[in-house]
This record gives C-alpha cells, sequence and structure tokens, in this order.
C-alpha cells in the first residue's frame, strides 16, 4: 500500500476520511488518494514464495500496517491495505506466473489463519467506506476462483489455526481446504452473534451455492460463534480435508500436484512483469498512457476517454514480444485501476461517461488478433482481464454513459463498454467545423461470448434477452460499418442525436442524473443492468451485498448501542427485538 | 378490511402503530390488530363484477378508507386496506369463480387508473411497515400471475388513464396491458425522481425479466418523471396495445376472448364459497379449527400447532361436494391467514416453532388423494394455494424452526413445513409417561414436486443441491415409515436430541434465536434459504426487495430533508450525493 501524497499530513487527513469521512476534505489540490497499485517488494502482510508449479501466498499481517489509524491488525485481521496487496498478488500469480498451476495460500503466523475484518475498523468506518470495502474484496475472491475456472491455476487453502469469518470466506473462494486437526482450529462465521451483521464477502452465498452445505447446517454454523472443527467440519462439507499439523503443507502440496497434472498453464513460459502504470494525478484530470479522466465535480461527472490503439497487433509484435505494454493488457490495467480510483476517492462523482479516440479498425484487428491467438495463456489471460475489468465497471454504483462521436472507435471490445452503459448516445450525423466521417460502430466476434456478464450472459444477450433470432442477424453484422440510425434500429444504442441537439441533450442527461438521489440510483441500477439468470457471482453481489448494505444501516449493528459498535468495550449491545 | 376490535379506541392506537410504531402499545388484551379477512360485500375500494368468462375488476378507491388516518387516498393510490381487498379479490376469483377464465382490471374513476402507492401513508410509515406492505403487495402480484401460470387464468389490464408508481406495477403483474392512446395515458415509474426510492413492487424486474424491456429504455423510463405514451409505449413493450378511449374495454374483452378459448378453466362448475375462518383471537392464543398459536412472549416466540385431518378424504366427501371446509384448502387458508397476522400484528415474535398434531397416515391419504384427482380444477386450485402460503412462510422475516414430536404426523405436505424450517429437531425415542410410539416422518409424491418453493426447486432439491443420486433414494422411500436416526442420516431433519437432552435443547435454540440481532437473521435466512437458481419470484424477493430496503433507510429518502419526507410539502430535498 502506498499513499500517494503531496503532503503526509493532507495524506493521513484523506485516509482518515475513508473512515470518517469529511466531504470538505477532499478533491482538488494536495490531499492524498487510497492508491491501489502495490508490488511484491513492498508488500507489508504477505508473502509470496515460488516452488516450481506451486506458489504459497502466506498471510503476515503487519498489526500497524492498516490503511488508517485507530486499530490493529491483529490475528492476521485486515483492511484495504492487505486487500489491496492480495488483489496485487492474485493478479500477478495470473501474469507474472505463467508456470503456476497451484497457490497454496495460508497463514505465516503461528497458530492462527485470519480472524476476518479487523472489527475496529468496520466499527470505525462510515457506510459507504463498509460497502466499498466489502465489494472490493468480494471481487478479489472472485477472481481467485475466476483463475481456477478459467485458467487452470488453482487455490487451496491450508488451515493451520482458527479461521474465522472473512478468514473462512477467503478459503471458501479456494478450490480446496485442507485445515489442521488439532482440537483447536476452526473454521466460522461469527459475524452475526458477534456482530449483528452478515459474512459479507460472499460467505452465505459459497456455502450453500458453491460447497452445497445443506442450508440447516449452515443456519446452525452462522449462528454459532465458535464454529465448527475436526471430522463434523468434513461432514458437513465446511473443509474437504483435515491434516495433522506437521503434515498440513504436505497434503495441501499433494493435492496441488493432482491440480498441476491437469492445468492448462504452461510450464516453460515467462510472464511479463507488470510494471508501474504510468499514471498522473492532478486536480481534476488523471492521465494514463491508455485513458484519460477529466472530472466535471459541478455536474458529479467523470469523462473517461479511453485511446484505442495507435498500430495494428501484427505491426508491432509476435506473440512471443508480447509484454505488458501492450494495448489490450495495458488498457485493462489502466481502467481497472482508474475504476478503483474513482470509487474509493471521488465518491461524489456520480456518472461515468465513456468516450473512445481511434481507429476502430486497429480495435478490430486487435479483436481479431486476441481471439485467433487465445490458446496462448497470456492472451487468454489478457481476455479473461478484460472480463473481469468490465465487470467490475457494472457492479459499480455509479450511473455510466457512453458517448459515441466524431473520431471515436466503439468496436468490439470498446463497444461493450458502450453495451455496458445504461444509456448510450451516438452522434447522428457529422459537426460543422469537423471533418471526420460520421460515428460508426462495429460488432467483433469480442461481443458474442468471451466478455460476458456477471449474470453469464454477453451484453448483447442481456440487452436483447431471449431475442435468439436478433442475436444471430447481429451476429451476421460482424465487421460492418453501422452508422447512428442503423444502431438505433438495431438497439445498440439509446440516442442519436444530431449536432443541433447533441450538446444539449448529453448535457441534461448528465445534469438531470446529478439531480437524482445517489443510493436510488443505485439501486435502480442494479436492479436493471442484469436480467436473466443469476450466477454465483450476482448471487454475492446482489442478494448478499444488498441485504448486508441494509444491515448496515441498522441500529441493531450500528447504532450507538449495536453490535458492530459495541464489539471490544465489555458492553453487551441493547437490539430492537422487531422483525422487519 | 376490518378491524377487529375490542375497544375502538384500542383500535386506532393500534392501527397507528403500524405507522408510527409504539413499542408498548401491541400484545396483551384489548388491542386491535390489522386483519386480512374480507368479502366482496365489504369491500370499499374495488368493484367486483362478472359476465360468464370475464370477470371485471374495477379500483374504485375510497379516499377516506385507509387503514390509517393521516392521508386521502386520492387518485386510486393505494394503501394496505386496498390492497387486503384485491388480494381477497384474487382468492375468490381462484375459488369462487371457476368459470372466469379472464379478469379484466381497470379503474371505475374517470381519467385516472391508479396512482400507486399512497405517498403520504409511505412518508408516514415505520421501516417496518413499509417493508412489511411492500412484501404483501408483492405477493399479491405473484399471486396474479401465478393464476395465468397455473390455472389458466389470465389477467388483463385496462389502463383508461395515468398509470404510475404501484399502479404501473400492478399492470405489469397482468399478462397483458391494453391502454387508452388520448395523448393524456401514460404508464410511468417516477418513484426514483419524485420520491428518491425504487418502484418496489417487481417494477424493475419485471421491466426487464418479464416484459424485456431493453435496459437503456428501463433507465430512461425509470428517471423520467411524466412516463411514457402512445406508441412509444407500445414500441418499447411498456403496453402490449393501445386503444381509443371508446374501445378501451372492447379491446379488453377481445384478448379476453382468445384467453377464454386456450383456458382450462371449466365453464360450468361451481366453486365453494370462502366462508369467514372460525378464528379467535385472545391474548397469547389464536386459535383456528385446523391450527394453534401460542405466543412464548418472553423468548419471542410462536408456537404453531397444525391439525392433521380426522378422516380421510375418501371417508368424507366425494370430489363433487368438496367445499371450503375441506381438511386441505381450511389449513391453507388458516396458515395463509396466521402468517399474515404474525407478520403485521406480531413484530416482536421472531421465531415460528411449527408442531403437528395427528395421524400421518390420514396425511398421507389426502396427499394421494389430492395427485390423484388434480386434473379436477379445484383439487388443482387447493394445491396451487399450499404452495403459494409455503412461499410466503418462506420469505417471512422470521426464524423458523419445526419440532418433530411425539404423537406429531410431518407426513408429506406437512413435512414441507420442516423442509422449509432453518431448523428441524426430531426427538428420538418416546418420552417417560408417554404411550405413543416414537415420532416417525414420511415422504409423499407431495415432496417431489407440486409444492415448489420461489427459486422453482423443491424444498428437497433446494436441501440436496446437485445431489440427483440421494434424491432419487428419497423418492424410493416414498411412502416408508422414517424414523429419527434414519431421517438425520438421510438429511432430512437438523439435530435427533433424546428425551434427556430435547427440553434443554429445544429450549436453548429459541432462547439463542432472541439473542440475535432481528435484522442480521433476517438477512442470514433471506440468503441460506434459497439455494441454486433464481426466479423472477426470488429476484423481487431477495435482489430488488433488498435493495429497497435500504433505500428505506437511507437520509436521502427518509431523512428530514429526504425526498419520501418532502413530497408535497413544496420543498425540494436535500441529498448527500456521494455514491455509496
Amino acid at each position: 500500500m502506498r499513499l500517494t501524497s503531496l503532503s503526509p499530513e493532507a495524506g493521513l487527513a484523506r485516509i482518515r476520511c475513508g473512515m470518517r469521512y469529511n466531504t470538505h476534505v477532499n478533491a482538488n489540490g494536495g490531499a492524498a488518494v487510497i492508491d491501489f497499485q502495490t508490488s511484491p517488494d513492498r508488500y507489508r502482510h504477505w508473502q509470496l514464495s515460488f516452488d516450481g508449479p506451486i506458489a504459497t501466498l502466506a498471510m503476515d499481517v503487519d498489526e500497524n500496517g492498516g490503511i488508517s489509524p485507530g486499530y490493529e491488525l491483529k490475528l492476521n485481521s485486515y483492511d484495504l491495505a492487505v486487500d489491496i496487496e492480495l488483489y496485487d498478488a492474485v493478479q500477478r500469480l495470473r501474469f507474472e506466473h505463467p508456470e503456476v498451476s497451484t497457490v497454496i495460500l495460508t497463514s505465516a503466523k503461528e497458530r492462527v489463519f485470519c480472524a476476518g475484518a479487523n472489527i475496529k475498523m468496520l466499527g470505525l468506518a462510515e457506510h459507504g467506506f463498509k460497502v466499498n470495502f466489502c465489494k472490493f474484496t468480494n471481487e478479489t475472491r472472485n477472481a481467485i476462483e475466476d483463475a481456477a475456472a478459467n485458467s487452470g491455476q488453482h487455490y487451496i487453502a491450508a488451515i493451520n489455526g482458527p479461521c474465522a469469518g472473512g478468514g473462512y470466506e477467503l478459503a471458501l473462494a479456494t478450490d480446496y481446504i485442507v485445515m489442521v486437526d488439532d482440537g483447536n482450529t476452526s473454521v466460522s462465521l461469527p459475524e452475526l452473534p458477534l456482530l449483528a451483521v452478515l459474512p459479507g464477502t460472499g460467505g452465505l452465498t459459497r456455502l450453500v451455492d458453491k460447497r452445497r452445505v445443506r442450508s440447516d447446517r449452515a443456519d446452525f454454523f452462522c449462528t454459532t460463534e465458535e464454529g465448527v472443527r475436526g471430522q463434523r467440519a468434513v461432514e458437513w462439507r465446511l473443509v474437504d480435508e483435515l491434516a495433522p499439523r506437521s503434515r498440513l503443507l504436505e497434503t495441501a502440496r499433494s493435492k496441488a500436484a493432482e491440480y498441476a497434472q491437469s492445468s492448462s498453464r504452461p510450464c516453460n513460459a515467462h510472464g511479463p512483469l507488470l510494471a508501474p502504470i504510468g499514471r498522473r494525478i492532478e486536480s481534476d484530470h488523471i492521465s494514463y498512457p491508455n485513458l484519460g479522466v477529466e472530472l466535471d465535480r459541478e455536474r458529479g461527472a467523470a469523462h473517461i476517454t479511453i485511446g484505442g490503439p495507435q498500430t495494428g497487433p501484427e505491426d508491432v509484435l509476435r506473440l512471443e514480444q508480447c509484454d505488458e505494454s501492450f494495448w489490450p493488457l495495458a488498457l485493462a490495467r489502466e481502467l481497472d485501476d482508474a475504476i478503483l480510483h474513482l470509487r474509493f476517492n471521488e465518491e461524489q462523482i456520480g456518472t461515468w461517461v465513456f468516450h473512445t479516440e481511434g481507429d476502430g479498425q486497429l480495435v478490430a484487428d486487435y479483436d481479431r488478433w486476441l481471439l485467433q491467438n487465445q490458446d496462448n495463456w497470456l492472451i487468454r489471460e489478457t481476455i479473461l482481464y478484460l472480463k473481469r475489468v468490465l465487470k467490475r465497471l457494472e457492479v459499480s454504483s455509479r450511473s455510466l454513459f457512453a458517448f459515441i462521436e466524431l473520431g471515436s472507435c466503439f468496436t468490439g471490445t470498446l463497444l461493450e463498454l458502450a453495451l455496458a452503459a445504461d444509456r448510450s448516445f451516438m452522434l447522428n450525423g457529422t459537426r460543422e467545423g469537423r471533418e471526420e466521417q460520421p460515428a460508426l460502430i462495429h460488432l467483433t466476434r469480442m461481443n458474442f461470448g468471451p466478455l460476458r456478464k456477471c449474470n453469464g450472459l454477453t451484453r448483447l444477450e442481456n440487452r436483447f434477452l431471449g431475442e435468439s433470432a436478433h442475436l444471430e442477424r447481429l451476429e451476421g453484422l460482424t465487421g460492418e460499418d453501422i452508422d447512428s440510425e442503423t444502431a438505433a434500429g438495431l438497439g445498440l444504442v439509446s440516442f442519436v442525436p444530431d449536432e443541433i441537439d447533441w450538446d444539449d441533450e448529453v448535457r441534461m442527461a448528465i445534469e438531470s442524473r446529478a439531480t437524482f438521489s445517489s443510493d436510488a440510483l443505485t439501486g435502480l441500477e442494479a436492479s436493471l443492468r442484469f436480467a436473466g439468470p443469476e450466477t454465483l457471482e450476482t448471487k454475492i453481489f446482489a442478494r448478499l451485498s444488498a441485504w448486508q448494505n441494509w444491515i448496515f444501516q441498522r441500529p441493531n449493528s450500528v447504532g450507538e448501542t449495536g453490535a458492530l459498535q459495541l464489539y471490544g468495550t465489555g458492553k453487551r449491545p441493547i437490539f430492537d427485538r422487531r422483525r422487519v
């Protein structure tokens, strides 16, 4: 965790904002930001080591390394600082370590695995920070599952001591859980009895949906502070295997060897080093190599402009030379960072407007090249990363607009931004004094499968739910120029104002968004963006998180006599027993 | 709407409790309760008329007929009093009117269809009442859809004037929407721009999932106060057909004739009159003919004991004599009423414990008889009603326990109560001084399909998610005696204490439940009860309702300067623009 700060004092002030937010301390000038970029040489909380196809990621939280003052991260409890490093490690394991087919997730502390999210931190944190923190931690756990599901990189949890709350939820995100059988080590989800909140990092959903723990056992388990240990934990499917303490890592390694045999990870490849992203944050501007953000604070909008590739893939690199600077990977990293930055550091910016600039043909060339070469592990990873970033975008509590203007390149992968948007506007015709041809959009094969939403549908399937004939028709238009009126007719864009109406219409769309309740918009967007089926991921982000957000507002947890506030004081919470 | 009250003053006080709840006014003695029983002769808000296979249900809200003082139900806006009558009408249309294949839902007011839930009522209502009110209204709209899906009884909305918010959500629950094309009549969901809340009666989900309105159009629609009218409403799939005012009902009747041709409703049958339920409410006891409720206020528990049938179906009635007093229908009605009563009038009772008494063989006989005769419309309706009541049970915000004791009859349909429970306890062996044989449970075919949960799974499929071999094994045990240890081994019950442990174990289970936060339990149970797939119903009760519950707690809607509080005052809300 690094703080980007022009002055250390401002930095602390801003970080405390995350906890005790002061709406006047923020934004312009020298205020610090929460930075999601880090690298293993700077980790304070994790040890990452390698042994051929097996990596070991050991949690070793520095008690004094929290992102904010006011609490100590005892017993491997975590806060955002710890989770930012975890996310970094998970990403690097995908990209920098193609040889790794299994990651053993364990603890470097004697006799404790992880005590979960730090309770004092949660008690101090503002509502918005709690919600954002949980969302980010959820996304990282989903990324762990994505590694197994799509990249053949499996995670094994080796539980060496008590594993509680968020600690067990982290284990639940792995593919296999080995636990020490010593009469003391247990797994538990004590959030409800101790804190009057839910396990908020997917625990409830993963219990019944992923591990298929019987719901009555899950009910007992989640209402029991002490958790479950030993044979009962196996019988109830809470863990997969027990091991004596002396054989814990050996047991995990033996399972790792199984995974290695069936993994599609290459043993001899070398991954690109994920070098620091060249980012510059100024008061109302953030610039990246391929992406710029302009903040319109008055209207509460961020204009995010993505630059298309400068050259086609065949011209600049052969597959083996592909490194972290190549356009699709660089774009994914920059957009990922920008989303996280805006989520945590710019809460008043409620609308994100996407623009693109560049040559759509080059985007289409990249899309084709990526899909032609997806047997290559790094290309596969890059596509999967783009998919995850687009998912992160859609679970962001921000209104998403896309403006398709002259000189834009909403093609294939970049068209997904417009399809992800709550509304898109495409300029009909040209503009006086501008030489560019009218805007066009283009479908590529990227729009028909590789970049699925959290609900398992492509954005086109979600948009045209059940309309298979129309989807076939669209697939037939792959590669064709689609002008604004055709796009509107096909339902690919929302509105197509001409130059006479454009400025007023898009300005009013942004301004009216700023007049609405931010909370109601969040609920509306979370409901409308996901039509059709639900998945583990959507159940976590919608059902579970929405209930948790509600509980995070209820006096029984956050009121003066609520359990989360009183935890550790020795006082007993006083509950309103009325059921709602 | 009738108020059961021993004194009118106490009645008013208690009803106001729903709005401005006073925890000390309740419970014992002469306090009034919200009563869900009514009948057409007492309707104040609806006109129900019949013309052969077509019924017309016309909304005609009495402005002064609200359930609580403090607001007028102008413009066909509704509150709980209106919706209790609607639910009654929907039920009677199923049971008393087999000849009705189509219900035209319209308004008896000139030039207004329905303005939705009364805003002043919502502004005055306590959080718990708002949530409970929305849940009940949702259940009634789901029952409207269930009529079409399973009984061949279709609803058509004939929109004769502005149709806003909950008014449009009611129309969305029908199968076909005809709207007057007069340049003025529109459909709208103005909750977000006007009140900073969501359309909370399924509107968002039905827009994108049921009617497959494109999400960007839905976004525009839900953020536009004035709504959409005329041809655009058809093009966007918000309504199905337009008609001139003079031809509105004719158009609806023409569609009704289509439905009548394909309906499986019998034209010549006569339905049983749903006579008033013989219910007696005393301070801590509620008694029905087949069901008794004992309230343990100290422990916050209701003990609900269901009596099995006294005789088998073949002995007492032939099919054509089947009326409202026959056991499965009577049970469904009584349990339905008891759930609603406890939800609204006993908020401090957080745990519902189910007991049964009777002869399991007779329950099995009824189950077999019902399934053998399900081609009969009334038997089909009865099974469908049992299904809906069990669904209502599971979306109740109460902990559900089942105690399987000596003399119980947890068989088939009644076993569903134990399978719906968050935990079940089955006595292992006998008890000293009691002559009964050890408790047994029995599976019938009712456990394998007819009584599916909201998520579309049987309770056994939900309990044993993906375990098809085990489900087959259970199916093979249909009709067999299953004792406590076998039941535990099969995973059908949670715990099997013997007589030495029973009293302590069940007491502690109830008492510990009462020590937990009521809100956290609600979120936990809502998450654990529904494994696997999601449906329109679960999306409404989980995703949408959970977001709405959160928003109902947020200052932007319910704070002093929130939109819901300020509506109608002429003052503009002041929003916290931070996105959470």
